[in-house]
């Protein structure tokens, strides 16, 4: 069996190859190879594909399985796969996305760094004496925009904080929301329950329906107060928008981890973004590292080494997806 | 009825006010009141004393009810109060405090600072491509040492992350630690425990028992990866082991929130410990602030004014004490 690693996945050969239960044939191509002919003939006849992305203006090469070692598929171009070929993602990353998203609402409630920065011996008396009282997570409001994996391991934890727990999900118009949460309302009422948000937390994929929908009249409806986090895709929220709202602070901070740029490879020096959201004091950015743990790569290559085991005896696949916009 | 208010419990003289059902004297004192006779005159009499802290060498004056505004018990010199007071305490810091607990976890293993810092428009593509996977709490063992209010708190938290939950407490002797934790063990036990620990979170009362109890021995239990949160009360930790086990690199990290010298008042510039904690890199030191919370003051003055309103009517009072240290 051949097995072709695109880009980052390259790195996590040893952890697949010693999952499988049969010899296999690696091949590790750069980044590049996801959107560029140019190593089309080493994908040709693979088996596995391994790759977060791939695009072709040319006719793609034949491969039966793309294997997406993440769960967003919109760097996918379903239009360009070969005829025949399946593709399959893998999750796991609700775990560190959820530790990431609490870290931020305890970040910016306990201002741990701030704590930390005001003591000295030398300033002791005065930082004891002086402290002031900061507000708690328990009693608030957190709305989760879209309610999968992700928004479920959120709301879990948020609610141990005693933050009470509204989810945006289209399945709520059939009153179909489970898990764990308080009330649930569909993306035609975010609106409404927006003025009620202490957080924001977007965790919804990003396709059609979403593009740019979190937008001016979003921050409108958000008190000053307020606090987003974007853990989904950048392109839900319309950059403009979103500039404009914490420059005149319609909200208190953001924290942005989702950019609407990356970088094609090392000598691709795109910018994140049209706006410097880092120069603004209330933009919280970090580089795409929500769900970036050694659990979630530990999780997510046992899962793709089971599905290729699975292939290579011809048993059906788990997590195979189709065109997320075909209508 | 005539109300006297201590130090920073002063500060909160209008909350207390008006929930009372009833029209009262106060009287503010500054912070050395609670150990100087200078302010006896005033207090004599008094139906009330609220201070965090009392002591005499001289023969107190007369009062008959002491409310600490806070939990701890350490600051009051039982035997000194004057014939017939009684004492009560009062909690609702287990929210704030296992808020920062929790904090400080994520804080270590997410390292959110960090991946601000690696952050820039012009450093997009190398932050992004070069992201190091970290750590996740999900997993994880946290020991608590001391298994009450604050340990249940933090424990409810912890075990929705994930992490396994291992309760220290005299109560474990008879089996009788209830509450939300995977295991328990007695204080006897702990240095069994301890090379398991991901976490070790003190939140145990400062009493004889305590005293100096984490020390050497427990450092050199503990795993080099290990991290100690301290929300108890520093004398609870050996100062001279801490130090050298953070600076030999015994345990990972050691966030310190509680001291071992506080000031009387502006002037006292004393330190908060004979070493400077601040300068070990692998130290988070903070003022004190872990229950320092708006919402804490909220439900500690509502609970202390329902108290006085039972004192007002003859009615039993709420979380009546007793010299913990008495035999």
């Amino acid at each position: 069996m051949k097995i072709v690693m695109v880009g980052e996945a390259a790195t996590h050969r040893d952890a697949l190859s010693a999952a499988l239960d049969f010899p296999a044939q690696f091949i590790a191509l750069p980044r590049e190879a996801h959107e560029s002919d140019a190593w089309d003939d080493q994908i040709e006849g693979a088996d596995v594909l391994v790759s977060m992305r791939f695009k072709r203006r040319s006719p793609a090469p034949a491969f039966r399985l793309l294997h997406v070692p993440g769960a967003g598929l919109d760097g996918i171009d379903f239009t360009a796969l070969p005829a025949g070929a399946t593709v399959c993602n893998v999750f796991e990353h609700e775990i560190p996305m959820a530790e990431y998203a609490l870290a931020c609402m305890l970040e910016h409630q306990v201002e741990l760094a701030a704590l930390r920065a005001r003591f000295s011996t030398e300033q002791w008396t005065h930082a004891y004496l002086k402290r002031q009282p900061r507000g708690e997570l328990f009693g608030k409001t957190v709305v989760i925009v879209g309610f999968g994996r992700i928004g479920h391991a959120v709301a879990s934890r948020a609610q141990a904080f005693g933050l009470h727990v509204i989810a945006i999900s289209a399945r709520a118009k059939a009153g179909r929301v489970d898990g764990p949460m308080d009330e649930a309302y569909t993306p035609a009422e975010l609106d409404q329950v927006l003025p009620r948000a202490d957080f924001v937390i977007l965790t919804c994929p990003l396709d059609e329906r979403t593009r740019g929908s979190f937008a001016a009249a979003q921050f409108a409806a958000m008190r000053p107060d307020a606090v987003l986090i974007n853990i989904a895709r950048a392109a839900v929220v319309d950059p403009h928008a979103l500039y404009h709202a914490l420059r005149d602070n319609l909200i208190a901070k953001a924290y942005l981890d989702v950019w609407y740029r990356y970088p094609s490879g090392d000598t691709d020096l795109v910018a994140p973004a049209d706006y410097r959201f880092e120069d603004l004091p209330n933009a919280y950015c970090t580089p795409h590292a929500s769900g970036w743990t050694q659990g979630l790569f530990e999780r997510r290559y046992a899962f793709i080494a089971a599905n290729i085991n699975r292939l290579h005896q011809g048993q059906p696949l788990q997590n195979v997806v189709t065109n997320p916009n075909r209508v």
